[in-house]
């Protein structure tokens, strides 16, 4: 079959790249055919410098995948996903059948719409947000140099290879990856962009039309231009981006969108929907494909095998150099990537809880999170912190957390810059590499502005600890654009967070201590910026918090109410209770610092500490999803609406969120 | 007193000015001691430059705030609110007085942590959450460009100024609004940006180091740099950027913040604390400041003020020539400005109406919505439209709202690209500006994206649309990363925004002729991809979904169980109860296409809706915040967790999200 000649141009720049890069491309046409769904264009553009990465430069063995010091490959552009399960298919890993391909965005197969971290070997992170590829991928190349740092370059020494398009660098999260990449010299992460001029609403230039390369070149960033298409030009780039080890590395390929659709290629036609049938024939037809759909020629097939044991021997020496290492080093460079606790971890947890109990404390919740993390960060050296340019107000840096990482030295604490949404994927880039427990701290309600990082953390189930303090209107002057208000409700919606929002030193603690132990779950702490009484006194080992909920105070014998409450309102319902106690009620006062491990007990014990009497709920929060709880939204002592600039004090008065309040609910709604 | 010599240098470049930013200084350095919290750096660093924009170049009228032609100030770096108070004091508006000054950042005053629109006059934006400030200007200068194209340049022709720190160049939305604005070509928009090298966790070399002229070049911008201390240096620099009328301009100052305080000048110490009063005392002194708290010198004070009337002449003149417009151009220009519905749209409404009525339609409510657009929009020259490049995806294009704005001509239609958070906030910039009812598009998912800019809109009370389509796992292969879960419920927990979730094509047109008539209050549309029938097919004029819910169908006398549902599963459940009650049950269907208007009906109207009967929710979304409606999330027939990548037809069926889970769970409720 004749190809077309402009694609036989192309494919004379390198025959073998051309052919190779040809499977992927066929591979990518039948499954979106056979789906009724999906993203062909990006596939078949970028089809020649995946083969040439995949081929001459990625550090991967495909039959071991998990193998540590392998490159990480991100697929940024997330749509493209057939590029990648093309590839994993056809280098041989194990999991990803020609039925797993065929299957493609059907139900039960590893194959999604859009890479999901988990389904597959290979599949290094979950993509598709736009952006957050590229942000995740800087996370992963921190690590890397961290890590490197920590335990050498014979066992750690790997590059993070992006591939994106225009959407991850319209994003804003692009920039502040890009910048933060630039400033902290990440010269081991390297990243190809599909510079193919298409987007979904038509040609880019409707609505950017910048100059790329500048932007990233002011950004401290090494900046190539290539043909997409030529297998020669693409192998002496990546080889330039590979020697260039102090800055980052952008490839903008030209490349044609759907390369090798005679009637659709270049035109955003190609960008999400299937070529149709005479389409898709005509390309094959035109890029010289013969094979039956789903089928690799036997050759390239072999070909393609080969290149997914290339790197055998190389893991081979690696495994024998991590077994020449000591004992000592090699256990706890294994510990560290399996996420096992280390061995000091239970003793300075123990120091830490007798230390409150035989000192109680009067402290906020973000200084009851710094009081932790000095206990336990010296014992955790997979801990790595930082803040979204509010260190001083977060507390998140320690004497063992303080060492600052710089292109010169990769410390313990990251200054992400005020960038939340690049700092929260950075951090899942961390957990996604192995080897640490990243966690990082903003206001509560810059929550918004890295929701949806909050979110894939979840959904990849990455432990990853969000510091969030000042964490009510208890932040008081600074107003209703920084104080939380629907932002409780609005976490505790997202499945598989566990959000905590402790109520003194001690329930703090419990929480480091769950959030540490959880490696696979994100946690989010709300920490409070204004002082609370320690209210747990009797010392003891077990971890309360872990219940999710519990009588914390027991007014009197029975209840005639019950108090819910979280946080800063802890004391305040303690106080009321007290209170009303002594107008002849009895009350039990139930700290909740985790509505989510609350509903992981048992129905028994659920129903013990909720009891039977009327309950009410005292959160300084809007009052959206207490109504789990409580009989009515009329029984929460909450916020109405947003919040104000005043001190502290004059809005829980203003608000109404008082002691008197909630004895005033309480007498309405008691038994007898 | 005699002056630091450092600081008498710079005072030597430009006296009057340096005396007048000096005003500035001291009210900043007093309202924050007075407060004992607040940000006195930026505005000391930054008081020279504002000096030299509102004497020469700022067009306003402190006794006219409301002139619509004025000059737009975006105080993005919002912390530095007492620049701000202090700007509106000195120049005389009315509303900002002394005692407000003084009040700074107490209860009940107008003068809070953060400009909060609505407080006062002269605050055009509430600013504070950082790079919202420039993204929001930037739709405002849209804004501006559009309606001088629709009503002249002799009555639209404005400049929109932005202040701005590092921290909005850092925050990912300030890029998407860089990017957008030089795409656009925003020649009327000049960003004055305080290069003060210091961020709160110190210098902003620990997290930024690029090189922000360049990068604001690589994006079509036209940047100067210049010595913020140096009143003519800026007032050169600012009429430079005035005179390059093809490209958005930054000015980007060397500032001192804190400047004049002798010992904190220059450091981070400066940014978010008072100066104490033994440094405040210094800094005056070495300002050569000698006047009592909060005391204006009366000469200084009378400039101010005469700068507060500059414009006065130019507003007279501005409304001779309104005035001497044909009275419908006046009439019609008024009324854009004043968000009074046109003549045309009540018969527009109507026709669009009996239209659904007389050919029942059964379509995906994103095709509703494009219906409802088609019908409505040549009626309303104000609503312009766009979308986060998923135009295709939302139908937010229709022929009335069509031609694209471009930089050669401002058209209908915008292409954000692919900034959702950019696209927000333009769009509150729309609605700031006056003349305009913004909708924009993306996926519903994608809200994670743009949330603190919907909060805003929420906050400020902003008529904005969102146009949220794929609002459920309806949306099928694109699989879990693009399937909303959570985004109902943390949608609804934002006290303020009206969220809709239109059943067909009858609630969705009633939701957008709601939306449009709430000039106040932000709406979201969550619409989705597939089609559902139309189940309102009684004609009639009652905007049913204004009820926020209301009984959709009624099969039998009484009832044994209520179905609500919302959305694409109001359907289902009018199946649901078809099929129970052909078993003998008598059921309620209750659409609910909006729980906050729900809740704003009286108390009997609430309960004849609900009745007494048990009741089941049916929303094929996370079931958080249900509770407040059924019993307990048993009684939601939703989803447990993420999405998954298949057929939406197969994922409702595996997540049992059926006809056949809803009767069973009705069977188990019902009444004997």
């Amino acid at each position: 079959m004749p190809m077309d000649n402009a694609i036989a141009a192309k494919a004379a720049l390198d025959p073998q790249n051309f052919a190779l890069a040809n499977c992927l491309r066929a591979l990518a046409i039948d499954a979106v055919e056979a789906a009724k769904s999906g993203h062909p264009g990006a596939p078949m553009g970028m089809a020649d410098a995946a083969a040439v990465l995949f081929r001459k430069h990625l550090k991967f063995d495909a039959k071991n995948p998990g193998w540590p010091d392998r490159d990480r490959f991100v697929l940024s552009n997330g749509h493209a996903s057939m590029l990648l399960y093309g590839l994993l298919h056809l280098t041989g890993y194990e999991d990803m059948t020609l039925d797993q391909i065929r299957n493609f965005r059907q139900w039960g197969a590893i194959t999604a719409g859009h890479p999901e971290y988990g389904h597959a070997q290979g599949i290094e992170v979950t993509t598709g947000p736009l952006g957050q590829g590229i942000a995740t991928a800087v996370g992963m190349a921190l690590a890397e140099q961290r890590l490197a740092a920590e335990f050498g370059a014979d066992l750690v020494d790997h590059h993070t290879y992006v591939f994106l398009g225009d959407g991850c660098l319209q994003e804003g999260i692009g920039q502040e990856a890009i910048s933060l990449a630039g400033h902290l010299g990440l010269g081991k992460l390297i990243v190809l962009y599909d510079d193919n001029a298409i987007t979904i609403d038509g040609p880019t230039s409707v609505s950017f039309s910048e100059d790329v390369p500048a932007r990233l070149r002011a950004c401290g960033w090494h900046v190539q231009s290539c043909d997409g298409h030529d297998g020669q030009a693409l192998d002496a780039a990546i080889a330039a981006a590979k020697a260039e080890t102090a800055k980052p590395s952008l490839i903008a390929l030209k490349t044609v969108i759907g390369f090798g659709s005679p009637g659709k290629a270049g035109t955003y036609a190609v960008h999400g929907a299937p070529l149709g049938t005479a389409e898709a024939e005509a390309t094959k037809a035109a890029l010289g494909w013969t094979a039956a759909p789903f089928e690799i020629p036997a050759e390239l097939g072999a070909e393609w095998r080969a290149i997914g044991v290339r790197g055998a021997a190389d893991r081979a020496a690696w495994e024998a150099r991590l077994a020449a290492r000591p004992e000592s080093e090699r256990t706890e460079f294994l510990r560290r990537l399996s996420c096992d606790l280390p061995a000091g971890y239970e003793a300075a947890l123990a120091k830490a809880r007798a230390t409150l109990f035989a000192q109680p404390k009067k402290a906020a919740t973000r200084k009851a999170s710094q009081m932790a993390l000095e206990a336990l960060t010296p014992a955790l050296p997979e801990m790595i912190g930082g803040s979204a340019d509010l260190t001083g107000s977060n507390l998140t840096r320690v004497p063992a957390v303080d060492s600052q990482y710089t292109r010169e030295a990769p410390g313990r604490y990251i200054g992400y810059g005020v960038r939340e949404f690049g700092m929260a994927a950075a951090m899942n880039g961390f957990a996604l590499h192995g080897g640490f427990l990243p966690y990082g701290g903003t206001f509560l309600v810059f929550s918004d502005y890295c929701r949806n990082a909050i979110r894939l953390s979840a959904l990849m189930g990455l432990g990853v600890v969000y510091v969030m303090t000042h964490d009510s209107i208890g932040l008081g002057e600074d107003g209703p654009t920084h104080q939380p208000i629907e932002h409780m409700a609005s976490l505790r919606a997202i499945p598989g967070l566990t959000v905590f929002r402790p109520a003194d030193v001690v329930e703090t603690l419990e929480a480091w201590d769950i959030a540490i132990r959880n490696r696979h779950v994100p946690s989010l702490m709300a920490l409070s910026r204004q002082d609370v009484p320690q209210l747990r006194l009797e010392a003891g080992a077990e971890n309360l918090t872990a219940k999710g909920a519990y009588v914390i105070r027991q007014f009197g014998e029975g209840r005639d109410v019950t108090l819910i409450a979280t946080g800063t309102e802890v004391a305040l319902a303690v106080e009321a209770a007290e209170a009303l106690h002594g107008e002849g009620m009895a009350v039990a006062v139930v700290s909740m610092p985790s509505w989510e491990l609350f509903e992981a007990q048992s129905a028994e014990y659920r129903a013990i500490v909720m009891g039977d009497a009327p309950r009410i709920a005292v959160e300084a929060a809007g009052k959206f999803g207490w109504t789990r709880y409580v009989a009515s939204e009329d029984d929460v002592i909450g916020m109405p609406g947003f919040g104000a600039s005043a001190p502290a004090e004059r809005l829980y008065q203003e608000f109404g969120i008082t002691k008197e309040a909630i004895m005033a609910r309480a007498k309405l709604l008691a038994r007898g």
